[in-house]
């Protein structure tokens, strides 16, 4: 990190700053401006530290230089992270699209799209079984059932289930029923579910919060990996603006930082993102074009019949035509970057 | 709610929403314009039905008329809750000023700094057991240890004492220790933990979530009083923005709007809400003006040595020029409001 | 519009309000619910209507229902606009790539440039010769050199010419020059200027505002539009959102949502979209799956030598891959497309 | 400006920057860290430095370490400028109330209620000659004659008039009718217009744009003061976010912020800043509390018949009771501040 001193500060100021920072194991490197002198601390910083010093008479700012990310880093790991879930692999090349509705709204109803969604290109399989929802007034989600069927649709179609964890006592109980946990937006920065999290061995897919910045959010995958487990799948949904046309606005160019700043993979959730179903399918190929890992995608048999999110949901039949473009659209990116290396 | 329909949706789009309506209890008002049908559904709705209503056929969309708060509202309650927190009161022009350091930091420390604040006119004492922090890397707080430190200073200074809760597994331990439970702005939406502590017998002050809106804050006081605690005291602390010199955008207007829309009262966190302490003092002083109950501060003996906040935290002595200057702008406003009433 | 009156407002405030919306010409339809009357208002409304009815004793708030653009909206013409510029056409089916520096630096490199650009895949040539820059020491442009060289430029490339706008007492000079006037994002509500672009005879290269709405933006075309002049193109080029690691947040949705609600063509600009030349390529690409009808990009030779925005220019050679790369989208998705119409 | 290499940067990279830097003038201080170098560049940089570097080989990012104003910051002239309005003064302890309706509507109506805010407290005159409205089908000002009406309302009360200047072919006759020229928040970057303001002999009254930062909106004052007219006065009127109840957020922490970076003086606007009257009063006063200079409120004789602006203005009435108690309020923190450095 760099101090910077206020303008004319005294040298006993600078004194003690420099001082406190070899105390604390930091190498320092003075330089003395006609008016400012800017210090140099090297060595690994924390955000206590940057406090410290911020606070110390004299000091103007403290600007951090390092990220304060490690384990996520390119820098740790310059190989993408390929993430295992059941039998489909995430990551590298690997490009998913997990579809299904909001929540599990009963055995025969979830069993049934289940089936619909695979047969229209669907490689993994999403429901929520607890649903966080804004108003205590609405339906709050099948729970303990709801993992039941996810389980059993698993059985059926051979693909695997992804449902959102909400509580740190549930963890190893939806661990059990299904191949990948996801943490919803609002719970990014729940740290003690995501300490939970570390502790087991199952995939884990991410979303951002609505008011989380792309370090903030690589921070919450650095606690998890932390806590033990380095199976994270990132997912863009959507940041708050002041627009209101849209639920979200989704912030594809998350996609590429987090590919230039980590080694996850990194899926996009359209359907959150905009919250209107005439924007999920340009979206889903935006994502693509964008070099997304994967989509997840909210899809029911009759969209104005779903006990939530409804206007997002596409219909099986919307679904398909999405699919059907979107490997399309892989494709023809693919054959680009082949024509780059090999000149024709 | 009001449904408005696509230009020129037929006669049979309409009757099914018509129809839709009436089977879920709703009163109908149809206005047919020369381009546009619109329908007024008169009867209690949730989100679900808004949803519902969106993806039908021929709607073009849907438009909420009531607010979807019930036990929050004025209409529910004309007149302002007053919270009882251990000895003292918050609302109806009982005014209370929480002070103390971001996080308990060890016992003789904490009983210095309470005694301090306790001089410096704090009425009430705040500090961290289990802090939630961005980084894995960073203290994250001395857990049961500090609720215990926390219990030894009401004991010695006789002022009520506010902790954070972050995990519902913890809920009855904190409620053991403290006289109030605070919910951090990054838990404003962890539904379980609401719920929670609707089931406890004691006060909560609800921090507002920094992407929140004040409706979603106000759902949030809405899950705790519906799950049978009524003792919600609202905390303003800033929402985020696109300005960088400070941590958060302080939305004062919140403050009147909290008011005007419900019957909770509703403190203002100056510290967090600018993350400066050179600002601290003038928006906690605007706070006053804009009608808040009550302030939460940040104190530290030594806020370069705090282990978290520093740069936010002011010196007691600092705080004592803060508490004394609140205190005549209360008395300033009480007299300009008497001086209205009571024509010189 | 709506009006909704309070709870229990009494009779006189209600007859109040419709004998106003009456004077003004509203047809009026009544919904009087249990605790709410809520009046229906059908006519042409402006925001004044809005406004004066929001002021009116009893009355709770003023929801708008019918969207406030007529001129560009898809009602007032259902076919997609096809501008003309120079010698290209932007929209339904015509993707074009304008290409060059954000600022014409001198002849020599403006020529070089812009023959590079050609060569590597451009259909349009860009270039500031007036820059409006934050800060008042920064370099403010070859002002009218800087014209002379860009119509030099479109004479040895037969490419049209785009530039920015930034004083309306410059229209016609600008207009005499080059092929499209570009207003920037700073000046989107500068509406002196948006009449003055209403009186030319050459298209408009509308950008959108760091903190416009979809709305807004749609608005400042329709100013344009109803002074005279119909070739409006529009272009997304960020909006100013808490994320500190982009410049702006490139917000794609916004390419379907024009496309749903007018009739006018639109464009994106990777460059300031996100201020780094690294996320350019792959948000380009993203710009083509979400249906957009053509790129600004900036080039520069060299852009460690750039006088303006260097760190979000691409090399011509980074530019050759990216217009190569979505030529090879755009055919792609065309396949997509006619694949859907016509089952194979 | 700090240049911080990427990890592992080779040596001929880090002279390539530092033959650069020195070329330009800059003092060199190289750290070099076990894993990265870090060099220190010592002189003015300009936005074009930061860039060029950013965009060297081997560069991982530019860090600015001073602020880039220079004429508007306390470093330039540590005493509060106090600007001459008229008959009136703004600032070191001059508080003054600018009272009107949004827009002038008529001689005899703006007579009237210039007449009434006199009387009620007002020490400045406001009203809108020239109006930049969202929509083009919106009243858009009584233009030359409303100016004139400004100066007879000038004449009749002795309050000096303050109006918004919109385009820079007006500002000669605009700064001959009034007292001071207001720059609207849309118009905050028209830096054409800025650089005409900088050449009259009138003060200028510098609205915050919707979404500028403090330090741009700065930058903005910075270029009417560098181009020759000192007397600046800033306007905190509201920021743009995601909250939907408010039309604005007043970021009342811009007060204390200006204060502390530059010598000018700060109003507040909390009608635009809130969009709503019921809350003008509470954030009046909390201006008041925050520090500010004075205000900005738009008053209207009866807001329900308002040409623009209505649901924000103030009655007479109400506007009385509102500056009556933010005198309560001044002579109250006058009082605190005296008593805190006389001790009792």
């Amino acid at each position: 990190m760099i101090i910077v001193m206020e303008k004319n500060s005294g040298q006993d100021k600078i004194d003690q700053v420099t001082e406190k920072l070899q105390a604390r194991g930091f190498l320092i490197h003075l330089s003395q401006g006609v008016e400012r002198t800017i210090i140099g601390a090297i060595g690994e910083r924390t955000q206590e530290d940057m406090d410290l010093f911020e606070t110390l008479p004299g000091v103007d700012k403290v600007v951090p230089i390092l990220q304060p990310f490690k384990l996520t880093s390119k820098e740790f790991r310059s190989e993408p992270t390929v993430v295992q879930v059941g039998s489909r692999v995430i990551g590298q090349g690997n490009f998913q699209i997990i579809a299904g509705p909001c929540a599990v709204e009963g055995r025969d109803k979830f069993l049934e799209i289940a089936g619909m969604v695979k047969e229209a290109g669907a490689t993994m399989l999403r429901g929520g079984a607890f649903k966080p929802r804004t108003s205590p007034y609405s339906f709050q989600g099948l729970e303990l059932e709801g993992l039941e069927i996810l389980a059993e649709a698993r059985e059926i179609t051979g693909l695997p289930v992804v449902t959102e964890i909400v509580d740190p006592r549930l963890v190893e109980t939806v661990a059990q029923y299904t191949d990948m946990l996801q943490v919803g937006a609002r719970n990014m920065q729940n740290f003690f579910l995501l300490r939970e999290l570390g502790k087991i061995d199952k995939p884990v897919l991410l979303k951002r919060g609505p008011s989380a910045t792309v370090e903030e959010w690589i921070m919450a995958a650095e606690y998890i990996i932390s806590s033990g487990n380095p199976r994270v799948v990132m997912c863009e949904r959507g940041i708050r603006t002041f627009e209101k046309y849209t639920r979200n606005t989704l912030d594809l160019s998350a996609i590429p930082l987090i590919k230039q700043l980590t080694h996850l993979p990194v899926l996009v959730d359209p359907s959150h993102g905009t919250g209107k179903w005439k924007l999920v399918e340009p979206m889903a190929l935006a994502a693509v074009g964008a070099g997304g890992d994967g989509l997840i995608i909210e899809v029911h048999q009759n969209p104005s019949e779903a006990l939530s999110d409804g206007p997002q949901s596409l219909t099986p039949e919307n679904f398909n035509r999405l699919s059907r473009k979107v490997k399309r659209l892989i494709e023809a990116l693919r054959e680009a970057e082949r024509d780059g290396e090999d000149p024709a």
